[in-house]
């Protein structure tokens, strides 16, 4: 089980790899075999090739991804990530979510789970 | 698997008898074997009598209990609640906690597990 410094330290990453737009970086964090539900109630993305794939399709989209944190917490081997993601396209419009993200580890420090809880309810418009 | 709806009411009402001290209501939320952890990283109480003894326990400080929701989240059957537990003595000191409550229900709605995500760094003093 890593510890709650290496736990705080990966999620940090998450978060930095997203602003600085690091898809390698951002991938090594997974195990192989790691589940990825954004959000919960949606079907996982299994395996890293799968979460590789919801990257790129993200990454699809002519938005700049600026994540927001407001806490991270660790504890039990767990991580959770409370932070807005703001996605904002040139013209300054665009949208940000407010999410709960979920981590579980493996020995090795690697994410084998991450469940991303959000509703519509947590959406809103970015506007310039 | 209850909806989104009857999940946030059953979140709604959990903040409730928090605020209004309410210890029978805020225990039939929960199934009879309902496992409680909070904060994660420490044993579960398990079942309905160990749920009661807790909330008995934190009934035993001199402090009013005033929960402040930051947000509520239901997804994929499962629901969380982003708070603030603020614990005021009558001098006006206290403490606040930073939570993510993690909710997880039975088929008739009743909560089954209840994990509590709070760290040392979720914690700060309260003063008058």
């Amino acid at each position: 089980m890593p510890t709650d410094a290496e736990i705080r330290t990966a999620l940090e990453t998450y978060v930095d790899c997203w602003r600085t737009n690091d898809r390698e970086r951002w991938l090594q964090l997974f195990s192989s075999d790691a589940e990825f539900i954004d959000p919960v109630g949606t079907p996982a993305h299994e395996g890293k090739d799968a979460v590789a794939a919801f990257w790129d399709r993200v990454h699809t989209m002519p938005m700049e991804m600026k994540p927001e944190v407001d806490r991270i917490v660790a504890c039990g081997g767990e991580g959770v990530l409370v932070f807005r993601m703001k996605a904002v396209a040139a013209n300054g419009m665009g949208m940000e979510v407010s999410v709960v993200d979920l981590f579980q580890f493996n020995d090795a420090g690697e994410v084998t789970q991450l469940k991303a809880y959000w509703d519509s309810k947590c959406q809103r418009g970015i506007r310039p």
